[in-house]
């Protein structure tokens, strides 16, 4: 993985590395006008990008958060193994404030700090840190795999995908959620093309996944967010895939604004709706959605999210398998499988 | 009305203003930005004012196009009453390609020519066609003032309203048709608000009906398109009131993009739906919706309309009443009517 301007997603690996003891991003701030890869070394550098969202997506923002704590660690040279256990404790609640919606960061950079409690030294804590964030990264790609190989299994008679916002290499450290599943089906040789949202208020329709789609030589539409009920009337897509930020026992589901509207014109034209995430998405803690808009947070993060309610969903795409209705029973059953085998 | 950079629409009579022999438009597309009157003194002048967006609205553009017709006679100074007859044939196919869509802009240029086509003498001619202009514009007025009033009796109990694009003075020469309901609603007294939505691809809702509405003192509250479905879930509006390009005999509505999504997530929510127009609007020609998105036009065009099916609209509020399904019939009822008492 370079620095500095490049051409393609191609000649990078994932859209967040790490690379001789730091890290380095995509500017998605700075798409599409130009594919720039950032260089992060210090715990103020990682916060500021997550802030100003030059790196954006949940799995990313976590990936980001635990190889941060590595960084700080190293910033602030503890002398102990106690102390490092102190700094990390400091540095979780630090990193974890960056973006209060964002429920994978938070939980990354706690498993960090978990996972390094264990090191007796202070080199050990660091090389425990790094293992633990280097395992979110990886454990993000492999959810990503298998995500998309169940959409492809489940979708395999489908070539139009209308989406939503933006799941893909920008947002995770592999594949992609909902647009992992394109890439999927299209690394298989299947034929598969996008209609993809302008997705308001920030656009990142238009600016990330139909850069991101023509990058990877997918066909793209881009519709605006108001044009898709006349778009699936017309049979322009066969089947509908949004990412998710928050799930519900219930299903009900927390994703970018406009994934309500998305689901009650996909509901009323007879298209199937689905929702593709890690089962680390769902929240055991949420019985169902009236409390997922959380109302302490400022009014523009409010504006960004909406809940679409879990009757209009026809299935959610997990790295557990494909969980259908009743969602009361498939979700719980799916978490309990998630835990056993290790993915929340 | 005066010429120049305006503080407030109370400055004016109406957006467009015959004055002085020739035509005051309000600049829209200087908006929300500054209140500019621009003076349209050519044929040439209004035709470009209609191809860029300088006026918009359907009623607007047909009052401007008809009196472009006055001021196609003044440039070409026919010797003869039939020579001027033969220019304004030909003005009236050049005005009427300004904008291909616009039902009223070919209707309005039509009705001049035919009126003035009784007059014996070039000076005739120009008197008659200045009346049939003057005319159009002033049953443009009646018709906002009839539907508002319609509107209002209709809506006598709801003061939260959702709409879409922009209908209200800037669209007419009066005070529009959606948004005319609500100053009607405001002059009377009566407690009114408004959920504006952005309109994409063109802003109108953003930059034109959250500025007309700020300039009124009418408390309006701008969202996203894609946000329309959380607010309506959240109780933000009792009604959804937009206008229409063209009606179908069964009811079928085209108007811009946005508004069958917003129907639909209307009808998800138990939200009634009204589209409210003049009965200028209405397609005596046109059986169903089918036939409304005109293949023939550029994709631009296609773009920027959709067509939402008569199920999902609750009323139309017209100038000559509100029309309850079954729409086949009520609609045809109305035609007649509004044939007899001249309005169309």
């Amino acid at each position: 993985m370079g620095c500095g301007i490049l051409t393609s997603m191609k000649e990078l690996r994932a859209s967040v590395e790490w690379r001789d003891g730091h890290l380095e991003v995509i500017d998605q701030t700075a798409l599409p006008a130009r594919l720039e890869v950032r260089r992060l070394e210090t715990v103020a550098g990682v916060v500021a990008a997550i802030r100003e969202m030059v790196v954006r997506g949940a799995p990313v923002i976590g990936v980001c958060g635990a190889f941060a704590m590595v960084l700080g660690l190293g910033e602030r040279k503890p002398a102990t193994a106690a102390g490092a256990h102190r700094e990390l404790e400091l540095l979780s609640a630090e990193i974890g404030a960056a973006r209060p919606t964002a429920v994978n960061l938070s939980w990354a950079v706690r498993r960090v700090a978990e996972a390094a409690a264990r090191g007796g030294t202070v080199e050990e804590v660091r090389r425990l840190a790094l293992a633990q964030a280097l395992r979110i990264q990886e454990e993000d790609r492999e959810s990503c795999r298998r995500i998309a190989d169940f959409g492809r299994a489940e979708l395999a008679r489908v070539s139009r995908v209308m989406t939503h916002c933006n799941t893909g290499r920008l947002a995770t450290s592999g594949i992609g959620t909902a647009l992992g599943i394109v890439y999927a089906k299209a690394e298989a040789g299947e034929p598969v093309e996008v209609i993809a949202t302008e997705t308001r208020p920030l656009l990142q329709g238009s600016r990330l996944t139909a850069w991101e789609l023509m990058d990877a030589g997918i066909p793209v539409t881009l519709v605006p967010d108001s044009a898709t009920g006349p778009a699936l009337a017309a049979g322009r897509a066969e089947v509908v895939i949004v990412g998710c930020d928050r799930v519900a026992l219930s299903g009900a589901t927390a994703n970018k604004i406009g994934t309500y509207n998305l689901a009650t014109v996909a509901r009323a034209n007879g298209i199937p709706f689905y929702v593709a995430g890690p089962m680390t998405s769902f929240d055991p803690q949420l019985e169902d959605g009236s409390r997922i808009p959380i109302e302490q947070r400022p009014a523009a993060e409010l504006r960004r999210f909406d809940v679409t309610p879990p009757d209009l969903i026809t299935a959610f795409i997990t790295d557990v398998g494909v969980l259908r209705p009743p969602f009361a029973q498939s979700i719980a059953r799916a978490i309990d499988q998630a835990q056993r085998l290790g993915l929340r």
